[in-house]
């Protein structure tokens, strides 16, 4: 099947929405430098519910983005990794998260200006 | 103000969902190769509706990623275009839409496997 984001009912649309969603970006680029515990995920992530992890963890999953993995252990020890292709996403998604941080202060700037001219009679 | 992404109040963690948002990332890429009407914009992009065009139009402009042209002709002709910032916004944005477009049978086909294992007794 030939992908066209542009298409209304293309699944690549769907895709594009799943690498958008609110929690992905920051999973994936936590788990760039190798596997991590659920808690140790939740507590990178500032303001993550377990729900939210949980769930999205879970699609990332189906997916084939990251891996669960568990370690025969006592206490039983799951950690959660980056697939190949997870790494492949990492690869185009860190430089939009840089590009968000470089770029946050310039985009404040905009904002407020833009609303001050709003506001002018 | 220093940003960190991973942190819950930091506003690059917002600029990273805009960025996210549904239609955004299609909007930017629609006006990448030059000025745009709201019709062509609304006719390229499948399934958006005027309100939720107009709705992501006006953010975007007002974070400065996009200007919005009136040219004194008659009828009237208005035009999105994009900044400086919104060509940079392109740059990082296009490799991602990319991705989605050549992974998208192989996430589809992961999908059906993890379903599948899924029911297995």
């Amino acid at each position: 099947m030939k992908a066209d984001v542009y298409a209304d009912t293309c699944p690549s649309r769907e895709i594009l929405y799943r690498i958008g969603g609110k929690w992905t970006a920051l999973i994936i680029c936590s788990l760039s430098r190798g596997p991590l515990r659920f808690g140790e995920l939740r507590r990178k992530i500032g303001g993550i519910s377990q729900k939210m992890l949980t769930q999205t963890l879970r699609g990332l999953e189906r997916d084939g983005l990251l891996r669960r993995h568990v370690r025969a252990e006592r206490p039983i020890r799951v950690e959660y990794e980056l697939t190949e292709l997870g790494h492949g996403l990492y690869g185009v998604i860190e430089p939009l998260i840089d590009w968000a941080e470089t770029q946050m202060n310039r985009i404040r700037r905009n904002r407020t200006r833009f609303d001050a001219a709003e506001r002018r009679p």
